[in-house]
């Protein structure tokens, strides 16, 4: 292989925000001799042939996962499992499969029945996005700074899993090894949680009389802009991500609500000391979060 | 009065992130020939001579008003009343009373009975902030391109509101004229509730223990980051938003916390489609808020 090259083929399966991003990095780095794109419609395909993001495209994931060197599982969680049914009977020993599932047991659970011996599948979630989707939507730089997740099995390759991390480090991401059931336990309350407490009051706002809501979107600056960002994403992929971390978000979601219930309670009964603790804590979070870069 | 000059004098009682920012767009444009601070603390009081920002300060917000051709209310909202008592005794018919808080209704109840005949209260609120504080923290482009909200009484003087319009004018905000209780209650669902959920739910992650809240502080980029940014505003100035915004906010709390037991209910019976279909309306509003100049 050539200098910075990984893998003579890489085959995505899925050309969004994340596989199109990945793509572009494989691209402008020379991470791959050869990049196949698999997509369910033929406008996809060809904004990703437009986009020079492929090599080559195809809407049957079998035909491009054959004889890649990594297959790449870039589709929402609730089509993963079916993805690796489709591609198993073409896997041969050597290859990796990875993925970027927000949620990493089910992932898991779907994915390795499927899995011939001797192909390395290798889970993963790089902690990265935007609200935007579509192969069009992707940029290089998407995953520079970031984590990258990977939740290897038991008795993974570890050749396969340094494989994966080096990926993701040449997209400038730094890479992490955690138990898939603590990633979903994290991710419930750092990302799960939030944007379904966002989801829901953009929706809370959409039942509003028409004239309150037209003020509302006008004098959005005031902090409900910020839910409206996230509430904009994907919502497949995010009906995926609660259907299949479920017991994780109900957990959270249990504790958020108690929670609200104590504040709703300090507010009705003009509780200022009560209202002012517990707001004063949440400074000590945001500094932690200040100190640990993630700001 | 010279070209672009406003005022004489202005008084700040309290010279925090809005009123420390309103006094650098002060100086910048020269729009008064003299600026009076009052604050609590002689630190505060430091700091904004250090900063440039008044020309004469003290502790006593009546030594401030007195002769000041605007006196601008910047505290908590808990404290606007007490403020209107206490200068009450050395106010003229002619001098103007404004204030910035993000409750209009109770604020207005609280300074009217206190305002001399002929001195001119008008309420305001300009819709701009960070979750930084104190005199240091402000910045004279803070309101631009903002909304300022005025709530003037039945009957208050045109050209006492229109000098106050054309104050946040100067500093770069559009004004809008709103009645006082439909200020509360599109502010309470713009902003009131998106706070108070941003701090509930890193109250959330406060109790959690250590060994997960240290990962989630690691990853909080992938969403909760943006609630602690949220959540690390003014405890106080946050506390009098809430118990004097009662009604409009514990209204909205309970749609919310309605909205919320059903996307709960969906999650735990894996009901898909009710939740691709609750997730796809906010992309409309969404749309709408960028459509309207506010993304």
């Amino acid at each position: 292989m050539s200098e910075g090259r990984l893998f003579d083929t890489m085959a995505f399966i899925g050309i969004g925000l994340i596989g199109s991003s990945l793509a572009r990095v494989a691209r402008r780095d020379g991470l791959a001799g050869r990049i196949v794109a698999c997509a369910r419609t033929d406008e996809t395909l060809r904004k990703a042939l437009d986009l020079g993001l492929a090599d080559r495209v195809t809407k049957d994931p079998a035909e491009a996962a054959d004889g890649a060197d990594i297959v790449l599982i870039c589709a929402p969680i609730g089509a993963t499992g079916a993805i690796a049914r489709t591609i198993a009977p073409v896997l041969k020993p050597g290859q990796i499969v990875t993925d970027i599932g927000s949620v990493k047991r089910a992932v898991i659970d779907a994915v390795t029945p499927h899995m011939p011996e001797g192909v390395h599948f290798v889970p993963g979630h790089p902690l990265a996005g935007t609200e935007n989707t579509g192969p069009e939507s992707g940029f290089d730089t998407l995953f520079e700074g970031r984590w990258c997740v990977l939740t290897p099995p038991d008795g993974a390759d570890p050749e396969a899993v340094e494989t994966v991390a080096e990926l993701w480090r040449r997209a400038g991401s730094a890479v992490d090894i955690l138990d898939p059931e603590h990633h979903d336990w994290v991710l419930a309350i750092t990302s799960h949680l939030p944007t379904l407490i966002a989801f829901n009051i953009v929706g809370t706002v959409a039942d509003l009389e028409s004239s309150t809501k037209q003020e509302v979107i006008k004098y959005s600056a005031t902090g409900f802009r910020d839910f409206t960002r996230i509430a904009a994403q994907d919502p497949i992929m995010w009906r995926d991500v609660y259907l299949n971390n479920r017991e994780a978000v109900l957990e959270m979601l249990q504790r958020f609500s108690e929670d609200l219930s104590r504040l709703q309670r300090a507010i009705r009964w003009g509780e200022g000391e009560a209202l002012e603790d517990l707001f004063r804590r949440s400074r000590d979070i945001r500094r932690s979060v200040i100190d640990a870069g993630q700001a």
